[in-house]
Order: C-alpha cells, then structure tokens, then sequence
C-alpha cells in the first residue's frame, strides 16, 4: 500500500475527476458502499471465483463477524441492487473508490488500489456495452493516453470451446489458461491445457482470430451464436459512432473473474499495461438474491492510468499567490489582504512561519505557487504592492482597493 | 456501515466538494494514505490514547502482520510528515476520506465515516488556528448551516488543573471527565472526579467560563499563561476578520484524543450535534520518528454534516435529460443524437429498454431528470423534436442542427 504525496495524489484527484465528469454526462449517478462487507458475499460461488479468493482481505471484528475488505466495487454494487428492490431500472450508477487485494508481487501491482467504476443494471441490451465504451474512450482521450479495448464474448468463447471438445465442467479452467495467454505464450497455455486433460482443439481458432470461423465452427456443432450476434451488433455501432477503431475483437480475451456471463472487455494502454476491464455479468444481482437482473460494467484502475501518464500530467499547485509580510509586525495587514483575495475566489496563501523572502520563495518554488507578493512598510503605506511571477520575473504593481487586477493576472 | 443510494451520495459527494474547494482556497494539498495502517502506529502511546484503543478494527494479514483501519486522518499525516523529512515545511495538507470506529452504538453514530481533514505542520503560529477557523466557517456557511465553533487552550486547562491541585499523572483523567459535561451534567463529571479521586477546586472555574479568572489562579500558582495569551491573540484575529461571532470560548473544553498539545476546537451545529473538531498537536510527528515539528489541524464528519442538512439539500439528476426513441428501429438515431448532445458537454442518457413512454417518463421523474425528448419516425423525417420539461409540461422544439438551443435550454 502506498502515500500519495502532493504531486501524485493532486494527478490521481485530476483523473478521478476527468472520470467522473465522463461518468455523469452518461447519466450515471454516485453510489457509496463500505470498504468493509461480509466475507460470505465476497467469496459466494459464482462471484469472484477461485481467481480471486485467495487475494481477499478477511478478518473477524470483536464480535466474531467473518468480514472481508472488497475487492472490486461491482459486487457490493450487486449486493446493493439485489437489496434495495425499489431502485428504478435501468440503475446506472458510478462509484470511485478503494478496493484491496492480498499478495500480488508483480510490479505496478497494488494491493490498495482506487478503480472508477461504472455499472449499468436492468438492461440486456447492447446499448450498454456501447456506452461502457464510447465513457471509457472519452476518459482516455481526454487524459491523452495512447489506447485500445479489447472486446470479446464470453459466450463465442464458451460455445467455442463447448463445439472444441471442452467439457462443461471445465470451461473456467480453460478460461484461465488461455486468459494467460499475453503472459506465458500459446505453448504455455497448451502445456495448461494438457495438464488439466483439456483439448487442444480450440487453439487454431484463438490464435486466428477470425470470429467468422469461430461462428462456423459452433454453428456446425450447433451451438447458439447469439454472443457473435451481438459482438457484430455493438461493432456496428461503435463503427457508426466513429468508434471502432479504438477497439480489438480478441477471442481468446476470457477475463479471471466468473461472474461474467456476455461481453468482456480489457481497456489496455498502447505497449503498455491493461488499466482496465469488465463486461456483463446478468446473473450475479439473483445471485445475491436480488430479482433476475441483467448488468454489466466497466472499471479504470486508477493506480495504473496514473503510472502510464504520470510524466506527461503536468498539474499547478492550489495556491495561486504566496503573500509574504517581512515582519511579524505586518502579519495582519497580509492576513488581511489573503483574507480579501480568497475572498475574491482566488486561491491564495500566507507565509505561517517567521523567515526571510529568500527562504519563502524557495517554498513558493518548490510548491508551485507561481505568484507572490512581498509586503513590506512601503507597501502597506502606500496601498499598493508588486505581483511577481516566479518562472518570469515579471512584477505587475497592483493597487489594494484594485485586488480584481491581482485576480485576472495569476488566473490558471 | 451503511450504503449511500444516488439521493444521499449525490448530497455526499457535494459536500465533500464544497470542502475540497474551501481547503485548496486557503492553499491546502491534497495527501492521500492508506486505510490499512501498522497496528502498532494507530496504537502507539501518546496517540490517540485510551479514549481510542478499544475501537480500532485491528486484524492480522496472511503473513502475520498486526493491522488496523485508520481511526482518523491526523495519525497517518503525521506517519507520512515523519517519514519524509524533504517535505517543505510548513506543510498544508488536506485529506477527505473513510475511517473507522469500532462499537459506537449511539445514533447518529457509524462505524465507517468520512472526514474532511485539513492539518498544516511546520508552524507555531496562531495564524494556522486562524485558518483552521476561517477555513471550517466558509464551509459551514456555503453549505447553510447554523453553528458555531468551540474554542479552547489545552494549555490552560492543564495549568488550571495543575493550579487546582490535579496531579499531572491524572490530568488526562480530569480531562477525559470534564469534556462529558454536556452529556452527563456537572454533578455527573463531579461524581467521575470524586470516584477518581481528584480535587473539585477547578469546577467552579469551568462553571464559571471565565478566562480572566482563570488565568488569574493559574498566575497565582506560579504556573504557565503562554496558552491563554495565543488565545487572546487569536480571538483577536478572528475580531479583525469578523468572524469572532461565529466562536465560544469554553473552559471545558478538552477533546478526548491524547495527542491533543495546544488549542482546541469543537464545531457544532446550533441545537445539534457535534460535526467536528481537531487542535495543535506539536509532539505526534516527534512520536513517529521525525523531527521535531509543531502541528494543528481540524476536521468535519461528512456523514454529520449531510445528516444536519440532509433536507434542506436538494440536488438535480446528473443527467439533465433523457431521449426517448417510440421503438427498438430509432435506437440509433437516438443513440447518434444523444452522443451529439454529450459532446455539447451536456449531460444525457438515452433510454436503455424497450418499453413504453409512460414508463420512461416515470423512470426520469424518479431519477430527477428534468427534460426528456421523444423521438418517432416524424422527428426524425422533419429534423426536429420536442423537448419537454417535465415539471412545467412545457414543450420546446428544437432543429437536429441546433443543439445549441437544446444545451441552453436544459443547463442547470
């Protein structure tokens, strides 16, 4: 687990913001749940799964209570829709917040991390897998990050497999096997699926990648397509909404968790890591013994977005202007005047310690602050001081009664 | 703990913002650490004391390592300004988030809570308290709130107690039975002291609540004033800035947390609860292994907040409106026109499910959305619709090409 100290956290707060504003101009509005939920909820079968299980956080509180630190948002979510009968569907709801996993030692892993997420419940149709997207494209280009998204359907590739000789019991340990194929190779996802006495049968179709032969294959052992039916519908929209090329179709894309059931998703920066992922998961709300309830989602890891644009995102510091008195004597004439420009909406600061103008603009510069002002004697005799921008060395004389001049010159 | 549904956590997440903005106005950055802490830290003498040890959740990780969830936000910023001795000093720090409390079982008490928090190490200059105050006011007052704040010097409470013969090993007693006063009555703190077997002779002078007597006695014994005159200075910048009317001064004033050093505060909500509260606390970064540096800070309790103002708050939809297609054939030129309208910058959402008008224009009345737009075969023909304010029943009609008036006519 890590401190964000100012210059991080100030980036980690700005894509928190970027994301939330795309969440809300797609008409999702803010859930909160606790970090802490019932163990039971976290590990029930057909939720997270055996990907998973091993990573949650558990505990007992005084009470002797099994309790758990979540590990996503979106099952608490469930949890929430399957409770609460009364929310109006569809139920599009966003929440940014932190989620724990245990032992992960790779690099740029976690085990506290911050996930944005979206979730839209009460709907089947393919409009929603649309807007997963076009937000998460919208996130990204406006955070500058070069990116694509890989989509797959859960169930081509469960069908897929099925029409492969994969036995039903096993489909999950296939999913897992060829989930690694990015990490350990094709021969080493074969070597997996050797060692579990899977077939090998699917291998030629995933490394092809050609959806129309998968679609032949199942449709020849007759299995049902309609996953291929909707892939091929959310590529037409995507493509009419000038969309489709930030997206891959990857067959053999599975996703760890189990609660998928559709469409799965993988949101992964340009030869860099994956920052993001999701899909649909329309049995999970019955699961937690809600109604049946469609849903399906998408969610950012904001830990990883950060770490892929962190040299790029320059941020200013709050404070616009430093005041500086030059004695302990002027202190109230310069809190005076920082109560005036705050007051004016600026954001501003004083100097809180006893020392010389040198060492406060060693603070000011280290800070960020661009502006400061020095009041002295004269300046407060006078009714007017100097403004000077740090990186220029440029000074404006401002009068006291004119402080909407000091607003308009260190404006952001 | 408890679930934030969209009508609360909307409420939530703006005052968190109103926060946010008032503490980066007076030049306050943004920290951010973990929930997770060392258990030792959260329990560490001289910290948050005995009136916490009992309600920290504390666990044990998989490998065996002693944790607990952060009881509040001063303890981890003080960890973090210990740790990292090239911090600039002072350092002003802000953190809003979650922490935990084990077994309150008072109403309006929860287990997980948010604080907005802000602290500023580094100085010994009453200006800091001045900016805690001023910065708790303007939050208070743009949320609307009737309140007032509680000012007091541990410093003198301590000398007043050592002048009325409480011997110092006691002290924290005396103090911890003294700020029941406003639950359990003055012959209740009486009773405490007696059972603990601590002179009476500073209640009159806390009955009393007269500065002036106090530190008269406290001269008297020969003991310290240093505390009573910051005091002095600091009303006295409050009274220069007007905001002196907004603070009491109480004498019994002294806040359960140990690590306590200087002033105190206490925010209140006029005929209602405790919101918050925090002091100067000067030996914690010290304890923690760092320098010596003096430290103050104060923070609100979001959910106490939303619960004083919960009514009187009302909050719109995220989205502003909703488009309406009359069947499943019109999805994509309702799609391709609520894109169009996102990317005004507009909040919008297009309806997810196939079902009738009646019910869609139950679910936006719901949700709070305040316009829909239906879209048939004659809109689309003629490039032109209806845009309904659903409150007033007024209808707007709009051109395909002229969004603009769309954007204007729904802005919040």
């Amino acid at each position: 687990m890590q401190d964000f100290l100012p210059g991080r956290a100030r980036k980690k707060k700005y894509i928190e913001r970027v994301c939330r504003e795309a969440f809300e101009k797609y008409g999702f509005s803010p859930l909160e749940t606790p970090i802490v939920e019932e163990l039971k909820l976290l590990t029930a079968k057909g939720s997270g799964g055996a990907a998973i299980e091993d990573e949650i956080y558990s505990f007992k509180d005084k009470s002797g209570r099994e309790l758990g630190l979540r590990f996503d948002l979106t099952v608490p979510a469930s949890r929430v829709v399957a409770a609460n009968r009364e929310l109006k569907m569809p139920f599009k709801r966003y929440q940014i917040g932190r989620v724990y996993r245990y032992d992960r030692p790779q690099a740029k892993r976690y085990r506290e991390f911050t996930q944005a997420d979206i979730d839209i419940f009460g709907s089947k149709s393919v409009l929603c897998e649309f807007e997963l997207i076009a937000v998460t494209v919208e996130i990204m280009q406006k955070l500058g990050l070069n990116f694509y998204i890989i989509i797959n359907s859960r169930g081509v590739l469960e069908n897929l497999a099925l029409a492969c000789n994969v036995p039903k019991e096993k489909l999950f340990d296939c999913f897992r096997a060829i989930d690694k194929a990015g990490k350990i190779g094709w021969a080493g996802v074969e070597k997996e699926l050797e060692s579990a006495k899977i077939s090998l049968e699917i291998l030629p179709f995933l490394k092809e990648n050609s959806l129309e032969k998968a679609v032949k294959k199942i449709k020849e052992k007759g299995f049902d397509i309609t996953g291929a039916n909707m892939l091929d519908e959310l590529l037409k929209l995507l493509k009419e909404q000038d969309l489709e090329r930030f997206v891959r179709v990857d067959l053999s894309l599975a996703r760890g968790l189990e609660y998928y059931t559709g469409m799965v998703f993988e949101v992964k920066v340009e030869s860099g890591p994956s920052v993001g992922g999701g899909g649909r998961y329309d049995r999970l709300v019955e699961l937690y013994g809600g109604n049946s309830i469609p849903a399906t989602g998408i969610s950012l890891g904001i830990e990883r977005v950060l770490d892929s644009l962190d040299k790029k995102l320059e941020l200013p510091a709050e404070s616009r202007v430093l005041l500086i008195p030059v004695n302990k004597e002027l202190n109230r004439e310069a809190l005076d005047l920082t109560q005036k420009i705050r007051s004016l909406g600026v954001n501003a600061e004083m100097s809180l310690v006893e020392r010389g103008i040198g060492k406060n603009i060693e603070y000011a510069d280290k800070k960020g602050i661009p502006f400061i002002v020095v009041l002295g004697e004269r300046e407060v005799k006078e009714g007017k001081f100097k403004a000077k921008e740090l990186k220029s060395g440029k000074e404006t004389e401002i009068a006291f009664e004119d402080l909407a001049k000091l607003k308009e010159l260190v404006k952001g």
